[in-house]
C-alpha cells in the first residue's frame, strides 16, 4: 500500500469495513424523535423569514397577517399529519413516497415521486446548510460576506463524515435536536412572559437590520392581495418540509414500530406547530423586521434575550440542528439512489455500497450538487426555498395518492374513512403544489417544472438502456467469435526486450504469429531486418510502409486485411508495452500501446493485448536473488555473449 | 472517417501529406533577406522605446543620450556580424549556436546554447506578437485594453498556419519584409528632410502619449548615472536579436551557399544599423516621449505622415514584419525540439513530424507557452524584454566561443586574425550578457537565471532516462518470461454473451482456463452458480469471496497466488469488456476492465486482455446478412432455443 492517495483516502474515511458489519440499530422514541425530526422541526428557522419576506410591500401592516396565515400552515400540518399516520400503519418497513406511489399508482408517478425526492433531498442539504450558516452569519455579521465558502465548507464537512459512515447513534445526534428545543421553548416562554409582564427590550437593543423595501404601500383588497396571501402562505408551507422522514423510517424503531412510530409524529408535529406558531406571534408582537442580514430567529433573540449566553445558545443550536437537517439527507439521498439503480433507472455505479458500506458515489454526488446550488444562489436561502417547497408538496400529494388507492384496492376495516382522510390530504396538498408554481413562478419554481420532468426522462433513458442492454447480452446460441485460426500480430519498434517478451508470449498463445514493423524512417529499416535475421527467433517480421508516417493506420489496414480473409478468423494484436517506474517517465514514451488499443476498440474479432515491460523491475529482481545466484547468473551471461537471442518457446 | 473531430482537424489543418514532399526549396538573396531577416530587421520596432523607458527618470535631457547609445549598439552589431560571416564560412550546411557550442566546446557548453535558445524562440514568439499588437493599438488606442486576447489569436492562427506546414515559400513573405523596409526608408527619409528644412508637424499633430513619469530628474553623474546608460544599452540591445538565422539557415541558400549567406547577412546589418540609428537620431530631434501607450515608431509616424495613408502603412508593415518574426520561430523551435530529442535530450514525441510533414507537437508546445507568457506580462513588450535578450547574448557568446575554439583546432589559413575576431565579438557579446543580468536583474532578468540552469538540469534528466532505459531493454539473454504454464483466468459477472466471448477467446489460447466470480452480494451466488452449471462449457466456475465488496483485490489475491506457484507461471486476466455505442452509455457502465487492467499494470507475467463485446454491434450485423440468411438464422435459433450455449472451439 505504498500509494499516497490510498493512504490519505485511509486516513480521512477509515480503512474498508466488512459487508456483515452492516446491521441496523433501533431507535428509541426519544432517539428517533432527535434523528427523525431534525429536517422537519429544523425548517422554523427559515419559514417564518419566508412569509415576512412576501409580506413586506405591506409596510407595516405586514406583521398582521404573519400568525394568520402560519395557523393556516399549522392546520395542514395537523391534516398532514394524521394522513401520514395511516402510512405508518400500512407500510411498518418503512413507506416513503417513491415505494407508496410505484407500488400502488404505477411507473410513472413512482418515477415522479423519485425525481421530486432526490431534488428534495439535494435542496434540504442546500436550504438547511445555507440557513444554518445565515444563523452564524446573524449572530456574526462580519462574516457575512464568507457566506458561500462556509456553506461549502460544512457541506465538505458532511460529506467526509459521510463516507466514513454515520452510524445513526442515538446519543450524540440527540444533542443538537433537544438543544435546539430547549432554547426555542426558552425563547418562546421568555418572550410571551416578557409581553404578559410589559418588560421587552424593543427600544434597548440596536437592532439594523437591512429592510426589504416596502415597494408598495396600498396593497390592501382585491386580487394583488389575495396573491399576496397567497405566495406568503407557499413560503412559509416550508415548515411542513421533513414531516415524512418518519414514515420513511418505521423500520428503524424498536417494536411495536407502528405505534411508536404514529407516536413520535405525534409529538413532531406538536413542536413543530408549537414553535412555528410561537415565533410567528412573537415576530408580529416584538415587531420584528423583514431582513436579508438578520434571520427572524436571530431578532428574536436579540429581542428576548439581548446579546448575553441565551442568545448565542439559540443561534449555535439551530446551526447545529441544521446540520444535522442536511446529515439526513445524506442518508436518504443515496439510499433512493441505491434502490433507483437496482432497479435499473440510475447508474449502477450508485448501487454499490463504498469501503465503509456508505453509498459512497451518491454522497460525493450529492454533496457536489448542493455546492453548486449553494453556489449559484450565493448561499441565499430565499431564493433556494421555492426549489424546495414544491417538490415536497408533489411528493406529499403523490404518496396520499397512493395511500387512497391502497385503501381502495385493500378494502381495509375502516377503509372509507381512512381513504377520505388520505383524500383530503392528497387534495390539499396537490392545491398547495399548485399554488406555489402559481405564486413563485417567477421566483424559481419554473425551475422545479422544467428539472422534475427532465429528471423523470433521465430515469426513463437510463432504464431503456439496461433494459436494451441486458437483451443484447442475453445469450441466445448466435456469436460472432468463431476461431477457426488465430492469427497473433506483434507490432515492433526494434530488437529489445520488451518485444522479446511480447514474442515469447504471443508463441505462447498462437503458433501463427507475424511481427510487424511500420517503417516511418526508411532509413532505418535495412538495420533492423538485418538485427532481426541475426536475432533468428523464428518469426517472420512483415515490413509495412507508411507514407504518412503513421503508426497507426498500416496497422490497421493490415489487420483488416487479415480479419476479412474469411470467417472464423480471429486476430491479436500483443503489443510490446513500456511501463516507467514513475509517472513523470510516461510522457517520455509514446502511448503507442494506448493508441492501438483505442484504435481496434470498436472492431469485433480482433483482441489487443498489451504485455508489459517494467522499467526498473529488472534490477528489483536482481536484488532479491541470493548472492550465489547472482554469481551463477553473471557467468552464464558471460558465456552467451551480451546479446544472445531470449529464450523462445521452443527453446523453453 | 465518422470521427467528427477528425474531420474537424482536417478541415483546419488539411489532409496528411506523404514524407515525399519533404524537400527543401532554396532561397534566392532576395527572398533569403526577407524571410531570414525579418526577425532581426523588425526589432527597431521596439529597441528604440526600450532606450528610451530606462532614460525617462533623466525626463527631457533622456533624448540627448538616446543617438549615442544607439550608435554603441550598432558598432556591437557590426562586430558580431562579422564574427557571423565567419561560422557562415565555416558551417556551409548551417551553423546555429547548439551546434557550434555542442561541436567545439563539449556537452554543457551545448546544452546551454540549447536551454538559451529555446527560451529565446519562446520569447521572440511573445516579445513580436506583443509589439506588434502594440503598433495596431498605437494606431486604434480603443483596442488597448484587448491586448492579450489579441496576442492569443495572432498566436493561435499562426500554429494552426504552422500545422497545415508552411512552406517558406518566399514571394508571400516578400511583402511584409519589403513593405516595412519601405515604409521604413520613408520614415527616415521624409523625417530628415524634414528637419533639415524645419518643416515638422511637432505643433501640429495631436499627441497625447500616456508618458512615463521621471522619477529622478537630478541623476547625471556618478555610480547611478553609470548604472542608467549601461541599462539602457541593455535594453536596446534587443535590437540585435535574430542576428544569428541567417547563419543558423546557410543551408537553405542557393549555391554558391556560404558567398550569398555572408553578403545576406552584410545587407541585413546594413539595413538594421541604418534603421535603429535613424530611429534614434528622429526621436531625439522630433522629441519623442517614453509612453506606455505609443510605440515610438507610432510617434515618429504621426510626427513625419500625420495622420494619413503613409502613417497606416508603416503601423501594418510594422505589424506584418513582426508576425512574419514570430513565425521564424514557429520553424525553428520544433527544429530545434527534433534535434534535441533525436539526441535525447527531449521527450522523444518532439522528434516526429506530424501528418503534414511539420513537427506537430513543438508547434503547440511553443504557441502554449508563449501564450502563457504574453497572458502572464499583460502583453506588455517591455516586460518581457529582459527575459528575451539575455538568452540571445548568451547564444552569440557560446557560439563565437566554440568558433574560437575551432579555429585553434583545425588551424585554417589565416586563422589567429579569425579566431582573434570571434574572441573579441564572445567577449563583448559576453560583456554584453554579463551587463544585463546585473542592470536588469530586478527587472526579470533573474527568471532567466534561474529558467536556463533549470532548462539544462531537465535535458539531464531526460538524456539519463533514456540512456538508462536502453540498457534496461538492451537484450542480455535474460528474461522473466518462460512460459512453462499459461493459466487463463476468466473474470466473470453473470452468464451471457459477453462472458461467452471472452471463454470462447480464452479456449483459443489455452487449455488451462478458469472462470472466477467474485461474490459481492452472497445471495446472487446461488442463482449464478446454477446458471453456470446449466450453460454447461466445460469451464469450471470459481466464487471467490470478498468481505470487503471489492471486485478488484480477491482477483489480484487469487492470480497472485496462481503466479507465486513456481518459475515459469505466466497468468493471462481475460475480461469481457462491454463497449457501449455513445460515449453517454460509458456512464452507465462499471470500467471494472480498465480497473483490472490498472491492478495488474505493475505485475510482471501477468497480462491483461480484454475481450470487447460491442453493443448494437450485433443489430448493425444482422442488417448487413441477406435475407435469406436471416430467414435461415432464425428457423436455427428457434430450434436451439432461447438459451442455448455459444460455441465452444470444442464445437466449433
Amino acid at each position: 500500500m505504498a500509494n499516497p492517495l490510498l493512504r490519505a483516502k485511509r486516513l480521512i474515511v477509515g480503512r474498508p469495513l466488512a459487508t456483515e458489519r452492516l446491521e441496523t440499530e433501533r431507535l428509541t422514541k426519544t432517539t428517533a424523535l432527535a434523528v427523525l425530526s431534525s429536517d422537519a422541526i429544523s425548517s422554523v428557522a427559515y419559514a417564518t423569514d419566508e412569509v415576512l419576506y412576501v409580506l413586506a410591500p405591506l409596510g407595516a401592516a405586514a406583521l398582521s397577517y404573519v400568525f394568520p396565515i402560519s395557523a393556516v400552515i399549522v392546520g395542514l400540518l395537523v391534516l398532514v399529519a394524521l394522513s401520514y399516520r395511516q402510512t405508518i400503519f400500512a407500510y411498518p418497513g418503512g413507506g416513503g413516497s417513491f415505494t407508496v406511489a410505484y407500488e400502488n399508482l404505477g411507473v410513472l408517478p413512482g418515477l415522479t415521486a423519485a425525481a421530486a425526492l432526490l431534488t428534495d433531498y439535494i435542496l434540504t442539504v442546500s436550504v438547511s446548510i445555507s440557513s444554518g450558516v445565515a444563523a452564524i452569519t446573524s449572530a456574526y455579521p462580519s462574516l457575512a460576506s464568507k457566506a458561500v465558502p462556509l456553506c461549502a465548507a460544512a457541506i465538505i464537512v458532511l460529506m467526509f463524515v459521510n463516507l466514513r459512515g454515520v452510524r445513526e447513534s442515538g446519543a450524540a445526534f440527540s444533542v443538537p435536536t433537544y438543544a435546539f428545543i430547549a432554547a426555542m421553548l426558552a425563547l418562546i416562554g421568555t418572550g410571551i412572559a416578557q409581553l404578559a409582564i410589559g418588560d421587552t427590550h424593543l427600544s434597548v437593543i440596536p437592532m439594523h437590520p437591512t429592510q426589504v423595501p416596502a415597494t408598495a404601500g396600498g396593497i390592501s383588497t382585491g386580487f394583488a392581495f389575495t396573491f399576496l396571501m397567497l405566495r406568503a402562505f407557499s413560503g412559509g408551507c416550508v415548515a411542513m418540509t421533513g414531516t415524512e422522514a418518519i414514515s420513511n423510517g418505521v423500520g428503524a424503531f424498536k417494536a411495536p414500530a407502528s405505534r411508536n412510530a404514529a407516536m413520535t409524529l405525534t409529538w413532531m408535529a406538536t413542536i413543530l406547530g408549537v414553535f412555528f406558531l410561537g415565533n410567528s406571534f412573537l415576530a408580529q408582537h416584538l415587531h420584528v423586521q423583514p431582513s436579508t442580514t438578520q434571520t427572524v430567529l436571530s431578532q428574536l433573540g436579540h429581542s428576548v434575550f439581548g446579546t448575553g449566553f441565551m442568545y448565542y445558545a439559540l443561534q449555535y443550536s439551530t446551526f447545529a440542528v441544521l446540520v444535522l437537517a442536511a446529515n439526513t439527507s445524506f442518508a436518504d439521498f443515496p439510499r433512493l439512489g441505491s434502490i433507483l439503480a437496482n432497479q435499473r433507472y440510475l447508474p449502477r455505479q450508485l448501487s454499490a455500497r463504498g469501503d465503509r458500506l456508505a453509498f459512497s458515489n451518491g454522497i460525493v454526488a450529492l454533496a457536489l450538487v448542493a455546492m453548486l446550488l449553494v453556489w449559484i444562489f450565493h448561499g441565499d436561502t430565499t431564493s433556494l426555498i421555492p426549489l424546495y417547497a414544491i417538490g415536497v408538496f408533489v411528493c406529499f400529494t403523490l404518496s396520499q395518492a397512493g395511500m387512497v388507492r391502497r385503501w381502495m384496492r385493500t378494502k381495509a376495516e375502516g377503509w372509507r374513512w381512512k381513504a377520505a382522510l388520505n383524500g383530503v390530504g392528497a387534495t390539499a396538498t396537490g392545491a398547495v403544489a399548485i399554488i406555489q408554481v402559481w405564486t413563485k413562478f417567477t421566483h424559481g419554481a419554473w425551475i422545479v417544472v422544467v428539472i422534475i420532468p427532465a429528471f423523470i426522462v433521465l430515469l426513463r433513458a437510463i432504464k431503456k438502456h439496461y433494459v436494451r442492454f441486458a437483451s443484447e447480452i442475453q445469450l441466445d446460441g448466435t456469436t460472432e467469435m468463431i476461431p477457426l485460426r488465430h492469427h497473433v500480430i506483434v507490432p515492433v519498434s526494434g530488437v529489445h526486450k520488451a518485444v522479446a517478451n511480447a514474442l515469447i508470449y504471443a508463441t505462447a498463445i498462437s503458433d501463427d504469429v507475424k511481427a510487424v514493423y511500420v517503417e516511418v524512417e526508411p532509413e532505418k529499416t535495412k538495420t533492423l531486418q538485418q538485427e532481426w535475421e541475426a536475432w533468428d527467433t523464428g518469426v517472420d517480421l512483415m515490413v509495412l510502409t507508411s507514407p504518412y508516417r503513421s503508426l497507426i493506420r498500416p496497422l490497421v489496414e493490415y489487420v483488416s486485411a487479415l480479419e476479412n480473409t474469411g470467417p472464423g478468423e480471429l486476430v491479436t494484436v500483443v503489443v510490446p508495452e513500456i511501463v516507467p517506474k514513475h509517472w513523470w517517465e510516461h510522457l517520455l514514451h509514446n502511448k503507442t500501446a494506448l493508441y492501438i488499443r483505442t484504435a481496434f476498440l470498436f472492431r469485433p474479432r480482433i483482441v489487443v493485448t498489451s504485455v508489459p515491460f517494467h522499467l526498473g523491475a529488472a534490477h528489483r529482481l536482481r536484488d532479491l536473488l541470493d548472492h550465489d545466484e547472482q554469481i551463477e547468473e553473471e557467468r552464464l551471461r558471460a558465456e552467451s555473449g551480451p546479446k544472445a537471442p531470449p529464450q523462445t518457446p521452443e527453446a523453453a
